[in-house]
């Protein structure tokens, strides 16, 4: 139940003044009372308050249309920074993003084992030392993490890669950084960087993300928003559909599962198995170490064995995806993960189921592409979730001044 | 782009009213402001305008809390209805409907052959037969089609059952009766209907509703509101979940899919063929005339061939819906259409797929059940999906008065 009151009014105004000037490089004044519909008086004192705040600032007078040349308006790109992680399989990369989804600051950190709380405090070193880097009003954390998440709150279910079961990540980090925390399952933090930074087509309302990697997931926007399901595990394809019956025996106890045939883990199970007793296939001699590299080289070279192991994985997970975008009825299809790096030919495969398994009237309009932001899709995915509270835009924390502080006050030695 | 003037707040507002009368049989003005958190005054303002428009009453005073007994408020069930269609597969099914989903006026003529033309002669009698059964102001006209729709033109894309091929019925109507009409798909709108009308249960955002009749298909609500998809195609599972590879040839053309093994059509044509070599199944004497009913009755009898086509219909179903639920992580399933005639071991296959073929942490979570509404959820999910356009309850087309100016002006007989 949503009360509209006056302060509400003012918020949705302001709001929309902020989706205005981060849909555009430039406006003016003119042009947000035009396509807001507000007065030119409210947006006049919107656009003070916003300058006021750092957030927009006055870069010179546009061409004029006979009038008054108008002054050229535009979100300062740095005027806030975000902190956002991907919490990997094998590393932890973190970054400082800006409010153009640019990134100013990387690090990353290897991890080893699955301690929960060692992992915890790998976590805490790379935010320590990107707030460190950044002299910036900081809008806050995010992450995006392999596994089940309860996003609201900031609960980690049960991780692939470490001992997390129920871990309370999100008000951990919040107590320890004092700073708005968000935490999201990968792929769909995937999903929203994909999403948000398609460069310069028009953006369809609905996308999905589908990442083929050690596991197989993917990430549903709905109207613009990470869609996350009753529990927040939407997009969790990789164990419910299966492709094969009598397959083989998947990790979450089920057979035929998706990732069993379609995910980096099953295609190098499979080389390995099948390499041994193929004698003319160039893997053959580099059984017992087949990587996803060694393979992908194979399969460049024209091997028939990597070529037939890849285009199976590409064509199960085209069936995965004509069961999801076809029920859904979303067109547009985006591809990433470890597995694209076998590129064009894998691209087709999936496509081409993709488009069999389907209502043959929507055929046509689905499109499957690989995504624009390779390694970087979640750390921007999680940075424009946070961004999109415009709320906590205006409410940023100090960022060098902020860790003084807690310092002084936590008596931690960062 | 939205514009938050004076008239958007007013609008929002009386809204927010609206909405606290529908999900309540009786309230107050205080409960109203309390829940709302809307001043008194502007409660008052907003009630008087509902009670001027007569979509309101006053029904008496309720028990006082120490202070003023309150007056009881409620909304007039009868202050406006609605004209709904099911434009079914042999018949066209329409009714009156008032706001609380009662209806109030039901007809039914037989559809034969499929002329388009003549079956938009048979939707326009149906309409004019229940619009002259009421007296009351008219909110508009909706129907639930079988096949694609476009919605928001009201345009059908493809019927299954008759000659319309990118046919313009909404507008076609919208002419003829000079009133808001919307056209949605069938499952849609039967999804609609089972949640709007679900009784006192607590109401989760998401649902899913699959209905299993001549064909297979389902709606799809998250957040309340009908997920349509790009194209409007949302929830056409019937020939994306290719269950069996090599298996039977659809009427789309593609091999194996869910209609091929879990619809009406289909497990009457498998008793057909299979009850042909099966001396010993009751079914054997009846090859050539093998209904729905017929297969019903042996079903019951406990034959052992209906028992096996049966669960294997249910299996198939349940593999669709694990699919379809488990990556949308919805967990609230409803069964509904001709297939559920076979009660309760019918719809535990279902069931047991539904709850295998997922990730085992989202197992427990899911439900499948049987719908509340049977014959009449397409109605009432197209009668709702006009009601929740509040401003349509507002603006009512007079009833008989309005036929009358038509008559004139047109100079149609009705």
């Amino acid at each position: 139940v949503e009360k509209a009151t006056q302060q509400h009014i003012k918020e949705l105004n302001r709001n929309l003044v902020l989706k205005i000037l981060f849909e555009r490089s430039t406006t003016s004044r003119a042009e947000i009372a035009r396509i807001s519909n507000l007065t030119r008086t409210t947006v006049s004192d919107i656009i003070a308050g916003l300058i006021e705040e750092g957030l927009v600032s006055e870069i010179g007078t546009g061409s004029s249309m006979g009038g008054k040349s108008p002054i050229l308006l535009r979100l300062e790109p740095d005027s806030r920074h975000m902190i956002s992680l991907n919490l990997g399989q094998n590393e932890f990369m973190g970054a400082v993003v800006n409010l153009r989804g640019e990134i100013r600051e990387m690090t990353t950190r290897p991890v080893e084992g699955r301690d929960g709380e060692k992992a915890l405090k790998t976590v805490c070193a790379v935010i320590d030392e990107l707030i460190r880097k950044t002299e910036r009003p900081l809008v806050g954390i995010s992450l995006g993490t392999p596994g089940l998440v309860n996003t609201r709150e900031g609960i980690v279910i049960n991780s692939v890669n470490m001992d997390w079961r129920n871990f309370p990540l999100g008000p951990r980090l919040r107590e320890r950084f004092s700073m708005p925390v968000f935490v999201l399952n990968d792929c769909q933090a995937a999903a929203m960087g994909e999403y948000k930074y398609q460069g310069d087509e028009q953006h369809t309302p609905n996308m999905i993300v589908v990442m083929a990697g050690h596991g197989i997931g993917a990430g549903i926007i709905i109207n613009g928003e990470i869609f996350q399901g009753d529990g927040g595990y939407a997009g969790e394809i990789g164990h419910i559909v299966t492709v094969r019956e009598n397959g083989l025996l998947c990790r979450c106890g089920n057979r035929g599962c998706l990732e069993t045939v379609a995910s980096a883990r099953a295609v190098i199970q499979s080389a390995e198995s099948q390499a041994m007793v193929t004698p003319e296939s160039v893997l053959n001699k580099q059984v017992g170490r087949i990587t996803l590299e060694v393979l992908e080289k194979a399969f460049d070279a024209g091997d028939d064995l990597a070529r037939q192991i890849i285009i199976h994985a590409g064509h199960a997970l085209g069936e995965a995806v004509a069961s999801l975008a076809g029920g859904l009825n979303i067109d547009k299809v985006i591809l990433t993960g470890m597995m694209t790096r076998f590129g064009q030919n894998y691209l087709e495969a999936v496509q081409e189921k993709a488009g069999k398994n389907i209502l043959p009237r929507l055929r046509q309009e689905i499109s499957v592409e690989l995504g624009h932001h390779r390694d970087n899709e979640i750390i921007l995915g999680a940075s424009a979730y946070l961004a999109s509270d415009y709320s906590l835009l205006l409410k940023p924390v100090g960022a060098r001044n902020n860790l003084w502080e807690k310092e002084i006050w936590q008596g931690n030695s960062l």
